[in-house]
């Protein structure tokens, strides 16, 4: 009569507002969802501020608080746990940065901020690797090869810095800055100055490698710089299976995702063809939870191709990729003690194309949760739900009470 | 899609529990009110905490929880708001006072609180100003006409403290005590002797004013003395616009709602025939509140008369006002690009004539927000819409992300 284990799914920015395009639905109500819907009605719902209502949040600081680590605790940068979700074994006062390979025209300037989107980068990553030396700064570097053009670099050192500038114009058609410390701090400036060298070596490094000649004479933008931001000390974080007595893994595309997951102790699954977009391997997501819910108390299970479309302004791709996942899901719904949660880490509405503080509905299915009238998952129904309105930060708490896991405070 | 200004219609107090007068039914309940019947249907609802569950706000602490500035942090009295609204520049530091003029029979017992609701106290307060001198205790003074009986008082020197008692009996019958301290701190006792000695001077010179000579003679109480109360000191506050990158206006009858706009930097505007009562010049103030949102991003109008009939107890009059004010502010309706925003600060139940603690209702309309099932503006209806339950500290955070001014909290 008591779930025991825990998919608790995060449709990446699934939440939204009315879409013209939709005919003033969003596209959560658009949808035609038989299995959400069944976990609505079957389950008890409510709408969450996954940080606090008004305050808009990134997918980092949000899963922090979904997993139950207040942010405003917790969370430093993006750099630290991207650099995590690469491999890098991030110890706490480590620096992190979040990179991206880019293309710079005979000027100098910035041509592609993504290098023509190249997806392997791994032999440049390697040369940068074994070619950079930043001993003169008595400094350990990492760096790994990210999903695509992406990369994460990380500093091991005495007296390091993170409030530093990016080298991130933004735009095309202008120059990288150079790094510089955003204070008075001497281990800031160390930093900045450490990030110039290493961003010149690997440059002469980029210069000259066959990769890029390769890509040149077949047409295609060369990596011949590297971009790179969110830089942040590792934090130290209390492990999730302390936290709350439950072994757990994660499945997820996004770097940053995986990264988080690995900082705070859970496993990180790895699908073959997970891409973060709506061409994702679904069912190669869906089997890979339901083989780590055989072994596993908890399984994060995030799906980020909602966010995306959302970023892209694209209320149809997003109600058919809701569609989409919604059958995809369906084996859940037939696993034994098996409490679901479902929401979104926040809303991506198409209208802004990007985040917002705008509440998410979540459900909770499972055995021994109280059923309320809601049967439908969206953001205006589930307002209506047993939940009502909660805060990112209880849900963890409110999940392990539900499968009776949670510590009495007093007697 | 997305709304560009705001307008925050704050009716002031319109919030309350059930009248025998009207059948059981709220005087929102009861009201016809067509206009914000509509702006509940076409928004998303809920009902809200000015200050937190169960505190009974006042109209300062309120007002500032709503603009984003917690009484717990920003708050140290009523005083120094008001002073600031009659136009005293108050400076951080500065201790301001609250004033009644006031009428003493011969044996110096209060006879009338108000001085018989005297109009114009422009001549009394400025021989005052002129005559009355501090300079002994190193104090300056500023003394201010607020509406009808009321003013402000300001000191302003070293070594002052706001933690004194009032003069003011309450009651009539009794004769003003002396200020005392209320700590054994030297600058409380300062700001004590300093406030006696100015009474016993103002009284001196208000006895001899050819004013209340005029005004016995038509047989109307004198104005013979002055009641002070609600000291406190001066806060900082950071300014609005910094705040939220909004520029903004206050449009308020009452002296403390401007005094609270200006101290935070809103730009307060006057408005002729604005009394606070249900016989204001609400035309006038929706006429002002039009133009000032053709050069603001951000206007506070708040209406007072709706306070005024909870604390009379009238339950009719109160119904009938809020009908005059949904009929005026129908304009408000056809603004482009607008976000309306509509509370109380307050509950005013005419059971109890005074503030209470019952949530407010709460509806927010404009392009891109959910629209809930909600068709209706009140108390009980509110409280099933879409924002479910909030706090007043959360609405400015909400609003800014409602028109895409919020600051992402992490990437």
């Amino acid at each position: 009569m008591t779930a025991e284990k825990v998919l608790l799914l995060i449709i990446d920015g699934v939440s939204d507002r009315p879409c013209p395009d939709l005919g003033n639905l969003t596209p959560l109500q658009a949808a035609h969802t038989p299995v959400l819907d069944r976990i609505a009605a079957e389950g008890v719902c409510g709408i969450m501020d996954t940080i606090a209502p008004g305050i808009r949040p990134g997918s980092d600081t949000s899963h922090l608080s979904l997993l139950g680590y207040p942010p405003r605790e917790f969370y430093t940068a993006r750099g630290p746990l991207e650099a995590v979700g690469t491999g890098i074994r991030m110890e706490p006062g480590m620096i992190g940065f979040r990179c991206n390979y880019a293309t710079l025209d005979a000027a100098g300037k910035v041509s592609d901020r993504r290098a023509g989107r190249i997806s392997d980068t791994t032999d440049l990553t390697r040369a940068i690797v074994d070619g950079v030396d930043l001993s003169e700064f008595g400094i350990g570097i990492q760096f790994r090869s990210g999903a695509g053009h992406r990369a994460a670099l990380a500093f091991r050192g005495d007296g390091l810095g993170s409030d530093v500038s990016s080298n991130d114009p933004k735009h095309d058609g202008v120059s990288p800055p150079p790094f510089r410390a955003l204070s008075n701090n001497p281990a800031d400036q160390k930093t900045a100055l450490a990030l110039n060298s290493f961003v010149r070596q690997a440059e002469q490094i980029l210069a000259g490698h066959p990769l890029n000649r390769d890509r040149q004479s077949r047409g295609l933008a060369p990596a011949t710089t590297i971009l790179i931001r969110g830089g942040g000390e590792m934090g130290a974080f209390p492990q999730f299976k302390e936290r709350y007595g439950l072994s757990g893994s994660v499945i997820a595309a996004a770097t940053l995702i995986n990264g988080i997951g690995s900082s705070v102790g859970l496993r990180v699954v790895p699908v073959e063809g997970a891409t973060g977009s709506s061409n994702t391997n679904l069912s190669g997501k869906v089997e890979a939870v339901l083989s780590e819910l055989k072994a596993q108390d908890f399984v994060l299970f995030n799906i980020k191709g909602t966010d995306e479309a959302g970023h892209d302004g694209d209320a149809l791709r997003k109600r058919d990729f809701i569609e989409k996942i919604d059958s995809a899901i369906t084996p859940f719904l037939s696993i034994d003690g098996l409490l679901i949660v479902v929401c979104a880490d926040h809303s991506t509405p198409c209208s802004i194309r990007d985040h917002s503080a705008d509440p998410v509905p979540l459900v909770i299915r499972g055995d021994g949760v109280r059923t309320d009238p809601v049967r439908s998952f969206d953001e205006i129904t589930c307002a209506q739900g047993g939940l009502n309105r909660v805060t990112g930060s209880a849900l963890m708490p409110i999940i392990c009470d539900m499968i009776n896991r949670a510590e009495k405070y007093g007697a």
